[in-house]
């Protein structure tokens, strides 16, 4: 009767009501049932990309999202500037490089931050860039990138379209795609969104479907001006995974009834105490400057391995977090507080922290980051 | 309290059970509890399939495959054979263009299937083709090809593949994939195995592995090398789709308690009392040649429009088949009983169909087509 916790940076936890909503008997995609639901859920993704733009759905994981707003708007041999803090910002290098794209980096320490100045001049030494392709959360560092400067250069630049991967931003910071002009941005099911993986999201301006025309690269499957044909029909191009856009409905409607400016101070008082939890246990974040409200990224102390922490969670606890990814396994442990997550996950989160690090030796008072995180969690 | 009935060819019925499955709480693909799900996922695509090649799961749709089984085995220029029978034929020639293949077609007419010898003729004077791209069910038209004899013919070019787009076709036909030497076969989830769309599914023979590694088109996304490296880890490349592929285990738990032989025995009882119920109605199939088990595509008589008669059935019985596309659209009608499909499915989608069309002033004589479907089922 081990009870079981996730507390991953994606896939997260799936309320029941979304779960039970797919279990309902299946009905087609193209027949009128379904119609409405399709409706429903687009309309709630423009409320949530806070976008009059549409929002396309794709059957895909987020992936998937990121190639389609690679090769829908660029040609081979075009120009981009990649900003590469972590191991997502590599994977825009390397479907970029996929594509013949000529990919400038700005390669940013993982734990840190771009500076919107660097992009800037990076623009202007290279006039010729057409797309710089970013992260709103690099997952595998925990870093925020301040999406809102960094937009506010690249609209300046009237042929450079701004991408944004806000596969685990979305929902948990506020992301003003209009307003601040995000030419694409990249969503997936499995994050703040509170789904299982299967759908990928993807919006699109005015100026990127400009570029659309323009653009030579082969695309069959992530035909994206297609999905918007279809989309405006309440039909996506090919068959639709039912289930998952019944749950997506579901799940966007739970977001409605708390509302957007609730659901985005709701993850920061969540990020807070988990921070602050965790600097009262005497550790740091890994995230140097700009920590996300979506997952916090811990340094483990010297002598302690993330993955033996992060294992120990697991097998004794119960709690499945993150280890770290590639250059940051063994040094860091992961935990979410992304999607459907509560006070609660917190204190169960940092409480584990504190027994399963007390149990593999190192000195943390028991109790310490807990009280930190209810002290500010009581707020 | 009007009950509903899918009796589509895609998405068919998923049985409560499999719906249920998926509606356990969320597990981290990454994650030791979801590794033996995927193995046995896996092993039971390898029994289903007929191969002791992997079978590589993906997340998309059917259509997400045939990308995949393009890209990842020809280069831009390569000369290709596509069998063009129906709309499915046409999306082989579709994606193949796109990514640049030179493609010749063999054109068949709507409701016909191909000759093999056709083939044979076609790879003897183009000896430089170097795939034959086929549908085993046409689902637009209702038609089985003779997969075996074309595996025979095309076996025998040691540089031509042979590429089989098995996504209607799967769990309702006997496709012996390594006996017969089917080199990709590519399957979907919402068809015979019962589950909802966002699984697709490739296999692929040693031949077509060689081939990949001369093959020079980008790929990311649907990267299969990539794919088989991870599956044999019980991974995916990419986040796993992890509610889906815990509804695929259990679909396939299903059809290997029932065993190979009795699935395919039964899809051929059901596909051949729908077709002899159909003539007893006084009506005839639009597949003038080798109808499928999968699905059967029904003429309408002269004067009645098949789109209606679908909304009747829809809107007055609750009955979903399917209407004709494209060229098809209006002249006929289409009842799968495919995947979970039994006696009383071909009852209701006869019986529906009779009080449809009678409806609609066809002089059908109520129950005749039900007496016949009823004499073969009894046996």
């Amino acid at each position: 009767m081990a009870k079981k916790y996730l507390l991953a940076p994606g896939p997260t936890p799936v309320p029941s009501n979304v779960l039970l909503s797919m279990a309902q008997p299946m009905i087609h995609h193209r027949a009128p049932d379904f119609l409405p639901i399709l409706e429903s859920a687009r309309e709630g993704l423009k409320w949530l990309f806070q976008t009059k733009n549409d929002v396309l759905i794709l059957c895909s994981s987020g992936t998937g999202g990121m190639v389609g707003a690679v090769t829908n708007f660029f040609s081979a041999g075009d120009k981009v500037l990649v900003i590469n803090g972590g191991k997502f910002g590599e994977r825009w290098t390397k479907i970029c490089q996929t594509y013949g794209l000529k990919v400038k980096e700005i390669v940013i320490e993982w734990g840190y931050s771009v500076k919107p100045s660097d992009i800037e001049s990076a623009l202007k030494a290279e006039p010729d860039i057409k797309g710089v392709f970013i992260q709103a959360v690099e997952t595998s560092t925990g870093v925020y990138y301040d999406v809102e400067a960094i937009a506010k250069v690249v609209r300046r630049f009237d042929n450079t379209l701004l991408i944004v991967d806000a596969i685990s931003a979305l929902v948990a910071h506020d992301l003003k795609t209009d307003e601040w002009g995000i030419d694409i941005m990249v969503g997936g099911s499995q994050k703040g969104l509170m789904l299982p993986a299967g759908l990928s999201f993807v919006s699109i301006s005015d100026k990127a479907w400009k570029a659309n025309e323009r653009s030579r690269l082969p695309r069959f499957y992530f035909n994206l001006k297609r999905e918007r044909e279809n989309l405006i029909k309440n039909q996506t191009n090919f068959s639709s995974p039912v289930s998952l856009i019944i749950g997506l409905n579901e799940a966007i409607k739970m977001l409605q009834e708390e509302g957007l400016e609730r659901v985005f101070a709701r993850h920061l008082r969540l990020a807070h105490a988990t921070r602050e939890a965790v600097k009262a246990m005497g550790l740091s974040l890994y995230s140097k400057e700009s920590p996300s409200n979506s997952v916090t990224a811990i340094m483990m102390p010297e002598g302690i391995d993330g993955q033996v922490v992060y294992k120990t969670l697991r097998e004794k606890y119960g709690v499945t977090g993150a280890g770290g990814q590639d250059k940051a396994k063994g040094k860091i442990y992961r935990l979410a507080h992304l999607g459907y997550a509560d006070t609660f996950d917190v204190i169960v989160g940092i409480a584990s922290l504190e027994m399963a690090l007390r149990g593999l030796g190192y000195p943390v008072a028991l109790g310490k980051g807990v009280a930190k995180a209810e002290e500010l969690l009581m707020m």
